[in-house]
């Protein structure tokens, strides 16, 4: 029986208390964000480099609270990938401080104005970048994530309501506690950052509908808590699904950018979204290139899964099925397909990728030009490797995440991603005519 | 008894009809909008001006449309306001035909190309302007919104789904026709515009729910309408709702432009949604100023409904109940309230404001700065008209609405609006370390 029953008291229903929570959370929030819409630069600056030095003089509470929820991990015999995630060291809480002061040194993107252009009535008219008020965050076992995404919430002027997963409640709440204390201390509202305590799972369904209190929500974790919120939500939803990325190496390819591309797209980090997991060759270049890349992904214990024509110049490579192009592995694993042309290649990818990130290498400008143009994903590359898909090498700062969708945001999502623009006009008494 | 009904043969239930007619519309506009994303814009362009030729050619065949449709909204009954928009005459076709040849004119925003610029790893990143993918718009009954949604999805690289409502549909049918023989004669995919010709309302259900078809709904219309598709919907919706826009005169204002904002703001046109529908005044102008503007509306035929403060300057001013603050009038009705200071004003506005527009009057620094800066709403305004809320105004060329959400686009919805970013990245070979 879950736990929500044992709270249930005559005349209320437990739908009804995870309601009332919520509604209480998102009131104080909204209120929150009223403050934090024009709070100042320094003062939000202030509170995160506050925030960044309590992590650091309060490690050994976080490691206390953390512990705690290692022991209940055992106890619940959590996998080990899990529980790695779960871990917190005194590294990892240098780290989380170390994010908060590189977000306060980001610029701040509320209030900056652009495009502001007389008109012929004689206005002025131009867009401000505001914060989008409330953010949700859904998220699974790294409690870093508590740091990061509310300081990223606080630097653009939006109040967070997080939600971590049950696993890590204890390691959330010691370091949501620091996070608070650093905004008293600096006289923001302290609940600009709200950490769910409750851990029952219908409390993220009460929050997902309630759509008068925030205002969009990001999920980070795997695809089919992403999935499960997308679905349920009656909020805009920022989210990341798949990354199947490719690389397609055109007849025009210069072959030492090829083979260094392909490798380092593949093996630079196995377990990331913007790792390559197809290879598209074309046939002009197979014979030449598909067995120098084979050997050195082979060297590094890369599994390769071929089309027929592929597997003809490799040895050790075993037939790819239809369901390893729609496959994103994670691992080291690569599926290879030699195709006739770039058209072969677009429409494969239009068929199997993610939208994610993709990327040609050639030589000719007129393909490569086209590439970029046909290709629809988040991110579309020439001649460089899809690891550089990230929101610190697209020179965003920081990220919250990597939108696949389309509306909004797309692609890596840092501090201007969780604003929107108003429109403003500055006027002399016009009326209109 | 439903007409859904009668089409219902052995193994297949209403419901799955409706999902198989819009499967088979939203398969056909998805593949138009791959071949739509990177057509050329002259193509675009000489379709859209050969549509405006063909709509002035065939002028009878669309009044004969018409009729038909007017004929069976007398049977009907329908309402005169509700007749007067579904009405088309020579004049009305001629107005939809330049509309055309305006967003022929306007700059293609697709494939533009911003922010492109070098990182320290040697890669260019920038932006690419690429369009949303399938539109579905939603409207009633004025005809003239099947040629300028169209237009506008295609111009920006959209394939649009179209559904007007049943009352119009001999009209929608001979003007959709029309644009699509101006597509074929150009070679662009037929299937960019598609209007249903089915007009169950269970049709909407199943488009609500086709979001591996359509990237985003655009719904035109009435408030109820709107709120239930949004509701509704499984797909993002771009919508606009009220318009409760307010006008502040400040302490600092100029009396001649305080004057001439408020009555240009009620009186240009009753029935818009950026028209003022209650005016704050600060209780330092309330003498001097309430006066004259009252006189003048009340010459012009506007009722007007005041706090207690306001009704002791103007005799011929009814009470205003709480129920007026909350009201978009749309009509010749005007609330006004006394307000202390620029923060009663401000907080007059967080609690009732649609968040559509405001406007402050004003001749002080300080306090133009800061209610440009603390107010949340898709436009605000220092020293001009709400009336200028308007994508023309703003010198978007066109638009398809304007939206009171926050996510995406605020404001007047303009070709820039349907379409999206993606990243691009150049480089010469670069491989992340």
């Amino acid at each position: 029986m879950h736990l929500a029953f044992f709270i249930f008291t005559p005349g209320d229903t437990p739908m009804t208390q995870f309601h009332e929570t919520i509604t209480h959370i998102g009131q104080q929030a909204k209120d929150a964000a009223k403050i934090l819409r024009t709070a100042a630069t320094a003062s939000k600056n202030k509170a995160l480099l506050r925030a960044a030095s309590l992590l650091r003089d309060r490690m050994d509470d976080i490691l206390t609270a953390n512990h705690e929820d290692m022991m209940k991990a055992d106890e619940r015999q959590l996998a080990p990938a899990l529980k790695d995630r779960l871990l917190l060291n005194p590294a990892r809480v240098e780290a989380m401080a170390t994010g908060l002061e590189q977000i306060a040194a980001l610029p701040d993107p509320v209030g900056a104005v652009d495009q502001l252009r007389y008109r012929p009535s004689g206005i002025q008219v131009g867009h401000m970048r505001v914060p989008l008020g409330v953010i949700g965050i859904i998220y699974e076992s790294r409690p870093n994530v508590t740091a990061d995404a509310a300081a990223l919430c606080l630097k653009s002027g939006n109040a967070a309501v997080l939600r971590g997963g049950s696993e890590a409640i204890c390691s959330n709440r010691a370091i949501a506690d620091i996070l608070r204390q650093a905004l008293t201390e600096h006289q923001l509202p302290v609940a600009s950052i709200q950490l769910i305590q409750q851990t029952e799972r219908e409390l993220v369904g009460a929050m997902l509908r309630s759509e008068q209190y925030i205002d969009v929500i990001i999920p980070r974790g795997g695809k089919s808590l992403i999935e499960r919120i997308s679905a349920e939500s009656r909020i805009p939803v920022i989210k990341h699904l798949d990354g199947i990325c490719h690389v397609y190496i055109d007849a025009s390819a210069d072959p030492e950018k090829a083979v260094a591309i392909a490798v380092n797209a593949k093996t630079h980090r196995y377990g990331v979204c913007n790792a390559m997991e197809t290879l598209l060759i074309h046939a002009d270049e197979a014979a030449r290139l598909l067995p120098v890349i084979a050997a050195e992904l082979l060297a590094k214990g890369v599994e390769l899964r071929g089309c027929p024509r592929a597997c003809q110049y490799v040895e050790a490579m075993q037939a790819a099925s239809e369901e390893d192009w729609g496959t994103e592995y994670l691992a080291p694993v690569l599926s290879i397909r030699v195709v006739d042309d770039m058209e072969q290649a677009i429409t494969h990818i239009e068929r199997w990728s993610s939208g994610h990130t993709e990327s040609i290498v050639t030589e000719n400008h007129a393909r490569g030009q086209r590439f970029l143009r046909e290709v629809d994903s988040s991110s579309v590359m020439w001649n460089a490797s899809t690891r550089f898909a990230d929101g610190f090498e697209y020179g965003l700062g920081a990220e919250i995440g990597i939108s696949t969708d389309r509306l909004h945001v797309r692609g890596p999502v840092g501090l201007e991603g969780l604003t929107t623009q108003k429109w403003i006009v500055l006027g002399n008494g016009e009326i209109r005519h």
